[in-house]
């Protein structure tokens, strides 16, 4: 373990796909961090611009105070610093790239603001107004990133559509319209006839007919042509306009949201080309879905509307809360759930949640609906693709293959993380990662090769779940609604109409689609495992959700089959009106088959089984799903406890420090702290001494070389060196900055000053001027004991966002701990290397 | 303020109601601190029963540990304490009545015991049956917490349903039948059918006729008597059995969850007199509800099935989950919204609320919702009354009347709030208070005597929104739907049809009903004031709801018939078709309306719109009602910032500490501590010093001598007088225990005895043995130093759910800061006076 980098989350780990975006959107980006030199030790940060701690309000409060002062301090409302608030540098509250954020010290700053705008607003008319609009800021913002946010959503949903059918035909009159539209607007027919006169196929362009061997291989060509072109243009644009826009972009915004920064990551470029590589992928018929880089691109909305109001993008805490209502607001859109978004931010993405955010968030996320459905993408009212209008009982009976398809899903998400997991490490470690594009066009190879025999895998992965959702109707002939029908007549308004109902009677259509099912989730199945993580955006909602609707639908028509067969059993009774009536939906099967695959893939709870009954419609199957996804749930933590987003930021090797897990061991502060166990004397392993700073001997010379012999980004301040009293702690950047200052503008400041970081400073009449820094350093830094347990100390970094911590005995400064010391240590308990797994 | 009280949560306030039940429930309570005695000292805490702090396994932990240690610690997992764990005496981790729980410190015990039962887990059959029947007892307990609430809450509708329909009438030959229920069961027709035979009014069984003006008196007089005997009866079993069970409940558990300890409150008797009493306060027709004492039932259910499992029955920390989850439930029940009372639970109950916490929550709201819908108490197959079945559009022009309902939504709420508060305080402050049962009948007498005359008042309240949110058939001849009717016929089957469709256009019975329901508005809006905080139980969900919904109703109506007469502005074009036919659906602003006013009393916000969409099915108005709900909260924010329950809690001078106002005062940690500004040499207002003790020079009998002059619960040990380095923190609960253990079982121990703290201990051969007490510190107390900012101090007690901070500069101990003190503090900056306001 290298030395003394008690700070250095600067030398984290840059995730594969990382790396690439770091050599072209971060010019500035230090290189040797990416590249994997992991020598913990950085260059000096550089402070040309300036900070200035302004924790707290500490800095110059009174301290003589009783009853009568406090009274006096509260009139006066605030204290003098604010009044210089106005003249803060540019830059203020502003982190390196790949740094962690101080979740108090940002809060501190806002209220601080806070406090100086109200004591500014009895000023006059225009300090008034722009205390209402820092006041209604923050519900702007969301508002617009919102509406943003179902904007680019339809945009998104559009352009999918029209691509997808590209792949199959064109509009022979209007090329920008999709085949739905395109029958539609010619000829009003409805619009699932598939022989739409004005919709051509490739086969047809070219001259052949629309059925038949030839026109079969023409088509089946251009359709692989097609998606080759769209997959590679999607490589393409990820890699030359924004890398970090590939993948589905939720294990980052959970690591970024946890107070993490990766500068660009949620940029514009990287939305713009995320949106436009998004439709590409998803038209490229690969299995990967647009659900989870929704969310990415809502975050990304967020971020760039946060400029616009300083509030927000000046303070990362702050820029946190609405990036949280901005992924509440992805899920809104891309399942049409407002309050699964909400529950799916608050559960899975969120860090730091105060309630007023989930009030923001939820209106986030419903402006985002709202315009999505004003859009109406898909032509239907509804804002997703399969939502169901049947209204069907469930039987209490049916809990047994609902608990059967949950723990299938259990299996296959562990089987699915496990696997993909495997494959992302391998693409890690060995030369493919080194063409990312290669991998692309040869998935999507494979993938159209495999896919187009089967009209199942064919199809879009969002019609097919549509399709398997549904319930099969009297009038519906596929095969998989190929049921015995029964007809009768009856005369209405003097018409005699013919009626047919369906039977549950199974013709042969029904045994031929089981054989089409099954090879569809073995291919889906598989061919996700290694989508999943190649370099273009892809989602996982709706390829698991597919897998599991297919297996649901497979499980549903055995249930109803072996229902049908004994329908005269007394379990069965009150299921059946007769062999010909028995009231089972496979459909609701394929739902919960949905739901227990994405909880098995995710192990999202609450919010999956509020986004399923929001995105079918179905409030009445609540039961049914959450059984499902409770027992899929328990099933994949019982066989590996991360969902595929956690397992992902372990993969990357992300600074998460993850608030759903429980801290279980019994080692002790003083155990993880640096130096280790100093106060016996010894230190440990070579760790070097603290470097620490006295409060009023050292020269500016000694103070400098401090600073440019360590490479921490702050120094506990103390007594003296024989009383290692703790004072304060001073961070490196106020600490360069505050002596080039002085060096510079100050009179009689030379390398032989003392520096003073006390309020009585002890005149020489005859040495150099001192100088006084008590300003720069913070007198209320967090400190525990070296006895205090470790579970502790993770639930104080997590509670209340700690960069670090002091550690002391009997008042005596003994050591620190960082985040990254605490994230260092859980990865040693868990038996994973921390230094390849946290910090590659 | 009286001196030393540190730690003195003991002395607590006891609200008023609370007062009588500490004479009844708690004969062991201390009467000097119920009785109003805040001289701020108590009585030594007794201690018999033992305590051992276990914090944190910091007690006897490695301390040379490096990477093997930590590798072999690892292994073998757990430390020798745990050995020890079984040997606990009964009562560890108890508290006394009116303390405040230490969260952090209960946490680590769970911890702790989850360790142990781990470890012992390897040593045969029988552990690991409890190790998996400890794993499971989280959700087996809230399995019956849920079944249990859905119970109690059948029994409750069913009851309160038949008692209410007893005021009008009696079902003469099955008098266990409710109005419904008789009439269906006899002939099998219409319900709702006046004139059904078996259900006998009670004139018409004092030998009168059904109408007429000598029925009417009849009726009118036996329909008071009911109504007083009913309220009487509540009142009565409040008094007598369980003081605890008036109210909501909801400010009372929202103390309890924030940590603070009410024995008896969730207990059995205030679980069957608080059922009961709903039952009959229902009944007599009062201007209150059972919603909100459901909550109060369903946490009652809670804590009692908690004791089933030890895990969650001795320690106070892991049972505030379980109680957020029957929070969950008792909304679940009220509203037949599972995930509504979720997020209620959440948003508005819970403090501590992990994710953990939010699935279990939902499974138990989900468990109750299905029992109770199993038991169907209203027959129609949802588990609420005002389920709306109508699925009309609604237009962006209607938003304008939505912000206006919304508007007077927040006003009603203001003004309910500022009324009530002030009618409590002056039942509380003169002798009104003394006569509860008097008042109650008063009330009731008002209540029936002028609610009687008019249909909407007479009517049960859920009815009566039951009736204005829905919608008006063509078949409807109340007055309400009196509006002009268009026949057609036409022929179906070869029978002739004649079809009603009721047109917009107004009759004379909708101007009559305008009138009645305004009058019902004025009438319910006043005595909901008056009604809520009598000593019954009472809820003020469906008051203020109904408030809102006879507001929301006549708004609708006037816009629909301005709608009506501008129709053919083009403003209003595309929503009339014709005159006749414009598509307005008062039921929906009535909907709107309920939200609103709920929203204006009780400042909820997301759970509010989901339980409004739960309640009446109606998803699709989601944007109308967030809208309402969101205008009544800005503006009820408007005008002061708390709502009902919070009103309710600073009143009653519960020691709540809120997790959503955020502190924004400038004090920083030494203006608050105890003794105030003590290094400036001064204490201020007589503040006498700090009591600590020294590691290793205080005698037994110093010691006890603190133990006796001080009541503080806990002492600072500091490494001795001359320097004042803290070591550790000890309870004055232990080291009397220790103390008194030592002196009786101890060879050598007297009084001269030196009591050591520390590892190494000076034996002196000529003077009495030491007494080692190493082990019962705390070696880990939070600490922070003096000029930490208040607004860091609040963050870490809410965050971390602290009892108490030691206060240090430079490393020596300065003072104490507890919760009281925080508390004490917030209200003094609040302008409130700290002494009779939270702690009267």
């Amino acid at each position: 373990m290298e030395a003394g980098d008690y700070f250095g989350e600067t030398d984290l780990l840059l995730s594969e796909h990382m790396d690439e975006s770091l050599s072209r959107n971060n010019s500035n980006m230090r290189r040797e961090g990416a590249n994997g030199n992991v020598d913990g030790r950085f260059s000096a940060v550089s402070t040309d611009d300036e900070l200035l701690d302004i924790r707290t309000g500490a800095l110059e409060h009174w301290h003589d105070s009783d009853e009568e002062e406090i009274a006096k301090n509260l009139s006066s409302s605030s204290s003098n610093l604010m009044d210089t608030l106005d003249d803060l540098p540019p830059g203020i509250g502003q982190y390196e790239d790949f740094h962690t954020i101080d979740w108090l010290r940002d809060i501190a700053r806002d209220r601080m603001r806070h406090r100086h705008i109200i004591k500014k607003k009895q000023e006059g008319i225009w300090e008034k107004i722009k205390s209402a609009h820092d006041a209604w800021s923050g519900w702007v913002c969301v508002l617009l990133v919102g509406v943003a946010a179902g904007l680019c959503a339809g945009i998104i949903d559009i352009g999918a559509t029209w691509m997808s059918d590209l792949k199959e035909g064109i509009c022979a009159e209007a090329f920008w319209l999709n085949r739905e539209q395109c029958c539609w607007s010619v000829s009003n027919t409805d619009a699932n006839d598939d022989y739409c006169q004005q919709w051509k196929t490739w086969s047809e362009i070219f001259g052949g007919s629309r059925s038949g061997a030839g026109s079969y291989v023409v088509t089946y060509f251009i359709y692989m042509l097609w998606a080759i072109v769209f997959a590679m243009l999607a490589a393409l644009f990820v890699r030359v306009f924004a890398p970090y826009a590939c993948g589905s972009g939720i294990p980052e915004i959970k690591t970024i949201l946890s107070g993490f920064i990766i500068r660009g990551y949620l940029g514009k470029w990287t939305l713009l080309t995320k949106s436009v590589g998004m439709m590409l992928a998803v038209s490229a018929g690969l299995s990967l879905g647009k659900e989870g880089p929704f969310v990415h691109v809502a975050s990304c909305c967020g971020n760039v509307f946060s400029y616009l109001f300083p509030k927000y993008g000046t303070n990362e805490a702050k820029k946190r809360e609405i990036l949280s209502a901005a992924s509440a607001a992805g899920v809104s859109v891309a399942f049409g759930a407002p309050i699964g978004g909400v529950l799916f931010s608050l559960e899975e993405v969120s860090y730091y949640f105060p309630l007023k955010t989930l009030w923001r968030s939820f209106f986030c996320a419903l402006a985002a609906a709202f315009v999505l459905r004003s859009i109406n993408p898909f032509g239907n009212d509804h804002l997703v693709m399969f939502y169901v209008e049947y209204n069907e009982p469930w039987y209490i009976q049916e809990l047994i293959p609902f608990v059967l398809i949950g723990v299938l899903g259990g299996l296959y998400g562990s089987f699915f993380i496990k696997a993909n997991i495997a494959w992302c490490r391998y693409r890690k470690n060995s030369k493919l990662g080194n063409y990312p594009i290669i991998e692309v066009l040869v998935v999507t190879f494979v993938t159209a090769l495999l896919s187009y025999p089967n009209q199942y895998t064919r199809l879009n992965t969002s019609e097919l779940i549509k399709m398997l959702v549904g319930r099969c109707g009297p009038e519906d002939d596929t095969d998989l609604c190929d049921y015995k029908r029964n007809y009768s007549s009856h005369m209405l308004n003097q018409t005699s109409l013919k009626t047919m109902t369906s039977s549950t009677v199974i013709g042969d259509g029904v045994y031929k689609a089981l054989w089409m099912l099954a090879l569809a989730l073995v291919f889906k199945g598989i061919i996700t495992v290694f989508t999943f993580g190649i370099k273009i955006p892809c989602g996982l909602f709706i390829p698991s959700m597919a897998v599991g609707a297919i297996m649901g639908r497979m499980i549903g028509i055995g249930v109803e089959q072996i229902v049908v067969a004994n329908h005269d059993n007394p379990f069965f009774e009150n299921m059946c009106e007769s062999k010909q009536f028995c009231r089972i939906t496979p459909g609701l099967y394929a739902m919960v088959g949905a739901a227990a695959a994405l909880g098995g893939v995710t192990r999202m709870t609450v919010s999956l089984v509020v986004i399923m009954f929001e995105l079918t419609g179905g409030l009445q199957y609540i039961v049914p799903l959450m059984v499902a996804s409770m027992t899929s749930k328990w099933v994949g933590d019982a066989l590996g406890k991360e969902g595929i987003y956690d397992a992902h930021i372990l993969l990357n090797g992300y600074p998460y420090l993850d608030s759903k897990e429980e801290f279980t061991h019994t080692t002790l502060a003083s155990d993880v702290m640096r130096p280790r166990c100093a106060r016996y004397g010894s230190a440990v392993r070579n760790d070097p001494p603290l470097s620490v700073i006295t409060q009023d001997s050292m020269t500016v010379e000694e103070v400098d070389h401090v600073l440019k012999s360590t490479s921490h980004n702050g120094f506990p301040v103390i007594v003296s060196r024989e009383s290692q009293y703790l004072v304060g702690f001073v961070l490196r950047r106020d600490l360069n900055l505050a002596l080039s200052n002085a060096l510079k503008n100050q009179d009689g400041i030379v390398y032989n000053s003392i520096v003073y970081f006390t309020n009585h400073v002890t005149e020489n009449p005859n040495g150099p001027a001192p100088l006084k820094l008590r300003k720069i350093i913070d007198m209320a830094p967090v400190t525990i004991t070296d006895q205090t347990p470790m579970e502790m100390v993770v639930e104080m970094f997590r509670k209340l966002g700690l960069r670090q911590t002091l550690v002391t005995h009997k008042g005596r400064l003994l050591g620190i701990l960082t985040k990254k010391d605490v994230l260092r240590h859980i990865a040693h308990l868990e038996n994973q290397d921390p230094e390849s797994i946290l910090f590659n």
